[in-house]
């Protein structure tokens, strides 16, 4: 809207705020998709083949959080400097089309379209689990799982088997919603009030004394985050140096 | 009973199966305490100080797990050996005196009595989270917590508040039962299939050509649980060298 | 230079390079200082209190693989972002002043001077070891130690006891330069590869087509650092999706 | 000897104590193993493929800080129970014929022979790097290493390479020998201080009041080594709960 003129009002971008990124994307999201999938299942996450659509904030948190639970990581990634990153962070990282054959449980997080397609699902291994953390339900094709399923039945609150028609069966959880949110309960409130506290800045700083004037997109200034940062840090009871 | 002759027949003692020890013990309890933690508290688990009364099998496992969500770990013990082993993996190793001051949550493991006593309690921070995971709810004194509390009420499902009588708020999960009994699962069936298959081959060889004659307690022999680890690699589609 | 207007000629600043920040600072000097502080001194990691100051990008490192030698790490920080991203990923954050009363090794890694003062000296315990990994031996004020030193003597190649007028001893790594360089081999071939590659770079855009005109200081693009990126994944064999 | 008869005297054998287990072939062998290679080679250990002969106490030592280095490790095993605890640990299991296809380093340490065979020389990939960590230049084969070899020359202090006859080139530190004591200093003396404590704990008891009467071969006692724990910690500063 901004670069076709059309955003009438200044606003702030508080997904950008490195407070939120740090804490709220990475953390948050790390704990609590781990959370969703387990309460989802019930399978243990030790010794598995655990998939990580992505290495952004919110596909790493994952991807360390599945990792401290003992579980083997595959990255998959679009990005090469992403992908870089997570190879020395001492993650595998392959091709989807690679991951697909020996993933026991995928989890998308990159807020891109299909990033688990008919093809992906065709290599699947019999018993894989089909999680999505990202933006909506878009991340995995539903609609290629649909065309390829015979029958379907509810094994536990949030976990849907589909029978293939080739036999094998794939556990799709929340209906590829975003499995942190339907199958478990968010992140938890001392994250969230990091997130919080950053809007409401956000919104002091759009009505305070140097409030933009023009319509754009405008972000947290570094002072703010720091602001935030030092604020979440008192807490927590945690000191740092002058 | 074996020592004092009172023992009518023979028994095999599972519980030591090496098999049993690794999945079930370590990785199955890790797993589901911290999931019981989480349930009933909602709470993040990174960053946080995180208390683990032992360093026996399951101790261990939940050590392990809470510094793989990003907790830092305080490890209380009375055995050497066992606190030795714990500093060199990286565990902070404080008498639970000097851990109770500083720990965000506490969660025992030891199946002795009295891990948290009174005093212990005395010292705790305002906030402070209690868990066991341990055998029955004994490692946690209750007396000494009831005789603290001036009023208590459920704040969460498998979460009790107690407002001690100076003002400090302590949180019992469970109350004070095995937490990952009682907020969670239990063990993912993964775990227990291996511990069942123990129980199975400990009842066939109680029965088989070369039981033992006399009362006692017996052991799985080496071969035994060789076998076992070799069926449950097997399901997880793990090879070997010959 | 460039804000004064001194600088005659356009600048790319290889140093904020993506690849470079990831690879070099993070990975390459995380190990290599390690390496550095073990050759110098033969002591074991594992169980020690391992104080790294900063969690900058080198910093970080630093912190990652102490910790993966099983030493437990404290972070000092000055930024609150970034010592909130260190407490979430499980490190001890804490001032100096504290961390200088319990650490066994210390690693400096800001960029800044004076990171530990003669007051931080003056609370190490005996047997204290002190290293810097961050630009030149400004990190350790050395004024300060060689005014509390009575005596001084080589233990080993680049490791330097002094012995404090307290009677304490503090040794001292590399005369408190880069500990990597000094002790240990710099940074691998493989990854003063892609530094070199981002060099050349830059190098390129500084005389192609669409090189810049005024004097300045530019950066690589996303896309240079993406090619990057993809030539160094090419090296290691590893594969991303489209 | 003992089982033969032909032991004339008592021996007590200190390597299975528990505290040489955790201390000295665990964690310090873990440590001076990684120092052996990176001294030797000068690579990066982040990212590579890491694969480990064995999952006794020496060789998970070595896994888990090569993991900690940022690796991705390999095991090796032939004991179920032991693969099975190694998977557990989140470690990629394979037998050694997959592993040898895609290790960049490879490390033996099962205390047998021939753990790398020809077989599986002629499936490395061109660059890879040999270590033995384990008893005696046994584990790798090198004679099946010279049959395949047409030129070899010293690139480095302990690293030959060898040029293979289809061109590949393979690169053997220390001859195959013990890497940690070859090319790097073997452990720290705060690990061997235990082990010592432990042979001095073995002579006085083959001295004193309750010494074995007969010839046979004997242990430390679950007290003893309680009490090298207790030593031990002492010096690290650590207590412990009674």
């Amino acid at each position: 809207m901004a670069a076709s003129g059309t955003l009438a009002f200044p606003v702030i971008s508080v997904s950008d705020s490195a407070v939120k990124l740090a804490l709220d994307n990475t953390h948050g999201t790390g704990q609590s998709t781990i959370d969703g999938i387990v309460r989802a299942t019930g399978i243990l996450l030790a010794g598995k083949i655990f998939v990580v659509g992505g290495f952004g904030h919110v596909a790493r948190g994952i991807a360390v959080r599945a990792r401290g639970m003992g579980a083997r990581v595959i990255v998959t990634e679009t990005l090469p400097t992403a992908a870089l990153r997570a190879a020395m962070e001492g993650f595998t990282v392959r091709p989807m089309a690679e991951a697909a054959r020996v993933g026991d449980i995928f989890c998308t997080a990159t807020g891109m379209c299909d990033v688990i397609t008919g093809d992906h699902l065709d290599e699947m291994k019999d018993g894989a689990i089909l999680a999505n953390a990202g933006h909506f339900d878009r991340e995995i094709d539903l609609q290629a799982l649909a065309d390829r399923t015979v029958e379907e039945r509810a094994v536990r609150g949030n976990t849907v088997e589909h029978v293939l028609f080739d036999g094998r069966r794939l556990y799709l959880l929340a209906d590829g919603r975003v499995v942190n949110l339907v199958a478990a309960e968010g992140n938890p409130s001392e994250v969230m009030d990091a997130t919080f506290a950053a809007q409401l800045m956000a919104l002091l700083r759009l009505v305070g004394d140097r409030r933009p004037s023009r319509p754009g997109v405008y972000y947290l200034s570094a002072e703010d985050d720091e602001e935030l940062a030092r604020m979440k840090l008192a807490t927590l009871g945690i000191s740092t140096d002058r």
